[in-house]
């Protein structure tokens, strides 16, 4: 293999340009040109490409976001933009791409692999931590670090008014960014999408705390469960002050943590190895705390977490 | 005078932690003690008071809110609730007492001293630095410093993704932290509740903006504006991708900058020093980079500011 | 089992206080008591214990250092002083203790186990992350990710000045600070103690980069190496803008990580579990993503990890 | 006036990106080219010239240090450079140049200025905010802040182990730095360079306290006092345990505060004002919130501050 591509795809995350930076230099330490494809797949199809040496990736190890952009792209969904994106790339020697994104890139893949038996890998990064097969996704530490920090900063003004909070927390699928950042953030409860939860229990265990004498309380919520209006409104029924934040997209950007960044030069290096090595189909993964390869096709349902010993620690805790 | 009272009113901020521990430590180094009261106004009603000593605010001046806690109080507006406020600080041996607030909290100290002729000196604390007097208040410098973090992640995103963001920041009368953050924070304009602004330009400079290549674009919006819900729809009727972020009470919260601390040490002092020589309703201000004492009539109405210049410049370094 | 204590000893490390508040409300939740211990073991031998409750632990979540306090004792070094903290313990209806700190307060907990037959499990803390069977410690993450936050704000001047920096970070017996911050920081090389590595072709690099260019070039040094000193010496013979900066105790600080708070509340947790299923001399780990409870014995070694590879990435990618 | 030059000089700072994009734009937008100087007044000697545009000055407002990079120059130094230095811009047709340093940078302007009536405007800018004429400096408040999070780390340690920590900072010939980040951090005591402080009380100050139970202790020393030293070799003589942090680089880099990008953004503009208005061997400076301009032969002398009464203040609040 002389030459690869290298995307970013779907929502950015932190670490992204970790993990280009180590694809690219570890690439070309190995004798592997690379070609710098703007615009996720969509650049694929418009054939945005360039050329990408040592010092084009300097700098940008500390740096939110993805320097060589990502996009969501309707083009390659049909079978007319994914016949252009093979053309460009033969046309210019590419003979595999690495792709870093999430469970819609890496579907994307997995067509674009069966329909032209081209070697493709995935790096997953995403901030919800819902990638199966992989421990964990580039960008989910810092964002929950992000989401933990506010929660740290909310925490000041509902200790300092004795007032109720709901923080909703990013995750569509996943309660990951929930549960994690409540445990860290100390927050009293926290409702996720993947498992029913009382709300009455969860309502009254707020009317017990103030009656005790525990008067400010932090609700964390993923957005994907779809309970942020419904608990506010069952709260304001008995207490008045009670307060939402939607952390919102802050938890997407930033300078990724050490271990977003180690997790990018780590998976980013494993990703070029897997293309020499003959993988053609496969994704990165992080377990035990080294990287793994397997096949795409186990990395693309999203992960399910059994996350209820995790709420009910929270629950003792607080 | 041998006993002050210090007590924290309204929203809370970062920086009043420092003040307090100011108040309390400068005041016993001149022999005068100190009653902390609890939950403001309400804890003078309520007599909530706590003798403070020296170690009673170790550790606090890197910590966000009000250890003496605040809160709203609907007695301390009535006269009722007066005539005890000053029956319990009467009782209790205090003879003035330190109020760190808003506008609100000013009110009422202004409304206690003319009906009792009780000292009472203000230390200027709110976010939104719209206190009429003094260049700065506790807490400014930390929100704007929260603000521009989050428009610095949001920016990854926006760049990433060729996206253009409407950021939410607070300020109900005040657009301080929106000027202040959108310039900080690179963004490309600002919508603020103080001027008249043109919504058809701001939209227009984006439409020719992305005509001309420019994909990403971030426009800071003050609360208190009112103007997110249009913007965000005339903006979507012809760019697909927008969206909102409300940056929300984090503003409030979070270790206070160098300069809040600062400010609340130098206030505090400020503050001590002016009941002792005498004054009876004024605030402590910043001006020119040192506390000034005048009166607290002279601060109660908000500021407002003419940020226009600000506008511009922040227009055309984008 | 009716009532345990809890002690922080050694250095300090963040995530400490997430341990005890873990141990308080775990414990107190499962029907047991809990004394917790002032300045470690000497706290054992000189009786200074208080009782705590669900309250004491509130908002210490995200504080660094710990709550507790820690020492070095040189009493419970010694047989007399071990019997009376063996005394105080039983006088107190004490029936087995956790113990939060690094290799040598494991050692104190297995002495004293050995002689007293008293149940003692032990929690890992140390910046170093350097104790066997665990692969991670409590303060490690957040150590790494202030050093790499120190790396980062070097590099600008670095950059903006084509300066040559070494940089000395902690470790005694240990390059994992070291090696996680250089490939996290993006420096061009790193010195550690655990292995020989030849000085002279680091030296070379240097020399060779800035022939060919390369200008700017930071090069992490554990403390324990050793080499800071001739290195600089070495460096400045042909280069005179030759720079150091030891990171320094900053390290062992700060509000501790989201995942130093989340390895605190479940291996806390995970002790209390494990003296109430009867461990008497036993260590909490972190393995796959989850505690693990090993024999003292099995930890009680430094932890000498291969880092070679991890040197040869950092070399790769820069 | 059709072109101007920008450099930066002397060690950088944060807040130099700022001020550059904003001497850029706002030229432009006054419809005068700007050329960039690459390593400051060495640049000038060796036409080290880029033409900057809009976009070359995007996405550097949150970095630190400065993307024209900067040197010491000794040929500039030299009557020789500097007709070279002449003569290069006068081809470029440059008519003018803005320099962004401390007072080694003014002092070169100055000279340069003298000999070829060329002009040159400054805006000041150093992490040791010594610079007369001028209430801030660019980098200052970053540096402060920066120094300040080092104590809180520090802190951290000293209460969990009560130690003493001598914590040095910035600042040859100026306390700026140690007094305002003692004051912010809550240190016990400064050691500044400007006034002779009696060691002895100082020392005298640790004894008694440790006497009447306080025993962590932090001490902020200037590095230009020259006092660290022997401060460790006294207080060891009676206190095992001190210890010593040098803060060092750190405090030069990292992503500049709200207040120096705002700082940057309005002097920026302010200096090209100047040079359009006219002015030839003038400063920009900050008073009262504001920018100010003044002759540059008033700016180059160190800025000496009297800072007993903050010393004072920060030794009571203690």
């Amino acid at each position: 293999m002389k030459r690869i591509a290298i995307l970013t795809s779907g929502g950015d995350s932190p670490g992204m340009n970790s993990a280009i930076r180590s694809v690219v230099r570890y690439a070309l330490s190995h004798g592997v040109s690379v070609t710098g494809v703007s615009h996720g797949y969509q650049g694929l199809v418009d054939k945005n490409f360039t050329e990408l040496d040592r010092r084009d990736v300097s700098n940008i190890i500390n740096l939110g976001g993805t320097f060589l952009k990502t996009a969501r792209s309707e083009e390659f969904l049909k079978r007319a933009g994914r016949e252009k994106a093979y053309k460009n790339m033969t046309e210019s020697g590419i003979e595999g791409f690495i792709v870093i994104g999430g469970n819609g890139s890496y579907k994307g893949a997995l067509v674009f692999n069966r329909e032209y038996d081209f070697p493709a890998v995935g790096i997953p990064a995403t901030i919800d931590n819902d990638i199966a097969g992989t421990q964990e996704t580039l960008g989910f530490d810092t964002a929950l670090n992000t989401a933990m920090d506010a929660i740290d900063k909310i925490r000041d003004t509902a200790y300092s008014m004795d007032r109720i909070f709901l923080v909703e927390v990013m995750g569509r699928e996943s309660g990951a960014i929930a549960v994690h950042s409540a445990l860290a953030g100390g927050a009293e409860d926290v409702i996720i999408p993947e498992i029913k939860q009382d709300m009455d229990s969860i309502l009254e265990k707020v009317k017990q705390g103030r009656k005790s004498g525990k008067k400010s309380w932090i609700i964390v919520v993923a957005e994907g469960s779809g309970k942020t209006g419904i608990m506010v409104e069952e709260l304001r029924k008995y207490i008045d002050d009670v307060r939402v934040t939607v952390i919102g997209h802050i938890q997407r950007g930033g300078s990724p943590s050490a271990f977003d960044r180690i997790l990018g030069a780590r998976m980013g290096s494993a990703a070029v190895d897997a293309l020499l090595r003959g993988k053609r189909h496969h994704a990165v993964g992080w377990r035990n705390d080294a990287p793994v390869v397997y096949p795409l096709k186990d990395a693309v349902e999203y992960k399910r977490e059994n996350f209820s010993q995790f709420i009910k620690l929270i629950q003792i805790l607080t």
